[in-house]
């Protein structure tokens, strides 16, 4: 895996003081200290492809062993065309062939790519699979909306799949998504597409921001969670209590405390690094699993899920074999 | 399948009229009779779902039958949440818990689509999977630009895929993609994601609309196809010439006639309709096979291929028995 943050870090402080936030306000209700702030020159592209490239580096594989780019994010550079054709060219790979195309389910779009990759990977036309998540979420932030907008961050991260080597029992043990349109509303970006067009100049500056009903997302998460968990796990020969670690979707402060509640998973089975990333849309679970690595809180053989829930509403989930 | 066309008809000569383009240019050029405006109600949610209505009463199934619904298309309603998701809340399934994911290749789209989702239907978790594709084109036309405001439409079609019945022989037989990011520029909206983000009331209005720069693709476009196409036909049995239909993107009046002769197919074996089309992105090839299969100009067991490029700029193509 590999993983790329802006340069800029962004104290609560600045943003309280920035934005006539109270003191002590973010650490208290969105529980980020800091976050990342891209700059001009780091786009979607450019990070991601930084990921992607320590990510080569770290599995001893070069550009061209990849055989599919797949990007999985909810934010993009440009409307047109897709997110994945820029990572070869921002790495000055112009003519490589790789075919490259973006799965989108927003904050989970890493989960779903994982979850559709491991079925491609056939060892014949698809041996190692770039996944890409680059996310900027900064440029849409409402400051008017103190919660959101001090929970959002910017940031990539990059793995490679590919099928177990002799030996190596890594793999996707199980994985599902469920999609409730009842809250396909409660995290929405109004303006930029066909609804009200970006070309529209009479639409309000609000309306091209991120818009999150906290306490309706809460509610319905709340509710879906349980059997969705309980039907990932039954095919299963062990349990959620079994697991070395969960890596949930950085989706808020209450979000994360509901969730390890919810699993009913000890401190140590739970991981989170909100502190100091806030949430990265679908860049937070990759990013996560990438900390996770790095901090050795998991190693090869271990039972880890990934999880979240995104805008859709949907709930998603791997269970794997690190 | 099924199909949705947006009920407003937009002749050549009306937008000669309106935009000042010499009469019976746009017929010479693009090619194009008439094509197809979305009204505001007409959104892409609203076009997809009318069009898996019918897809779905043809195959004699109910929404509920689904176990996946993919949205492949390259424009969108809303920047967040993604396109999938709001399929279910445009046919009143608020609580479908069926997953909703999208797969954006731009204009390739459907064929990405098809192909990743026929390595995904196992008859178990997959045996019914819907893909959508559902295009606006005509909020981001340019018509400064002749030759790509007079070509671009908007529509819809949706396709069920699943396992063959018991002495069925339908099936994917051979599908690939390359891209080539030296031409990522080639076909482009600079303007409503990150680079330069809707709310910035400066950006000129062109920059929000399609940008495309015809000569430089189709010499792009000729120099990859013929060794593609070769490829994806080596392991087959049969040769191009044997093809009982192919049905390209309809991606322009010369892109079609160079394809046509590139491929060294017969009038019979080449299907187009864009004089009473238009070029609609993604929904393009799904739409032609549509028309193709009630024309029945395809029936069972004929020998299909489905081949296109689109921005990025990559080439994609699956053979098929239908």
């Amino acid at each position: 895996m590999g993983k790329y943050l802006p340069t800029r870090q962004v104290p609560a402080i600045e943003l309280e003081k920035a934005h006539q936030i109270p003191k002590g306000w973010i650490a208290k209700h969105s529980g980020v200290e800091y976050r990342h702030y891209a700059n001009e020159a780091e786009t979607c592209a450019y990070m991601g492809a930084r990921a992607l490239e320590e990510a080569l580096q770290k599995a001893e594989l070069v550009f061209e062993d990849l055989d599919l780019i797949v990007c999985a994010s909810g934010s993009f550079d440009y409307p047109i065309p897709h997110r994945a054709c820029w990572i070869p060219k921002e790495m000055g790979k112009l003519e490589a062939g790789i075919p490259c195309f973006d799965i989108d389910s927003t904050c989970l779009s890493f989960i779903t790519a994982l979850d559709v990759v491991s079925s491609l990977l056939d060892g014949k036309r698809y041996r190692r699979i770039a996944i890409v998540s680059s996310e900027i979420a900064s440029k849409s932030l409402n400051y008017k909306d103190w919660e959101s907008s001090s929970l959002l961050g910017d940031g990539a991260a990059a793995a490679i799949v590919a099928l177990p080597n002799d030996g190596d029992s890594s793999a996707v043990l199980n994985a599902n998504m469920q999609t409730f349109s009842k809250g396909v509303a409660h995290t929405i970006v109004r303006a930029g597409g066909n609804i009200a067009h970006g070309r529209d100049k009479s639409i309000v500056d609000e309306a091209f921001t991120f818009d999150m009903r906290g306490r309706e997302l809460l509610r319905l998460v709340m509710q879906i969670t349980p059997p969705f968990v309980k039907n990932l796990f039954e095919p299963l020969d062990f349990e959620v209590k079994d697991l070395d670690l969960c890596i949930p979707h950085q989706a808020s402060k209450a979000g994360l405390k509901m969730g390890q509640r919810l699993l009913r998973l000890k401190e140590n089975q739970f991981f989170s690094h909100l502190e100091t990333h806030g949430n990265c849309i679908a860049a937070s679970i990759p990013m996560a699993l990438y900390d996770a690595i790095e901090a050795k809180r998991i190693v090869r053989g271990d039972k880890v899920l990934l999880i979240g829930t995104g805008a859709g509403l949907s709930i998603g989930g791997v269970v794997l074999e690190y």
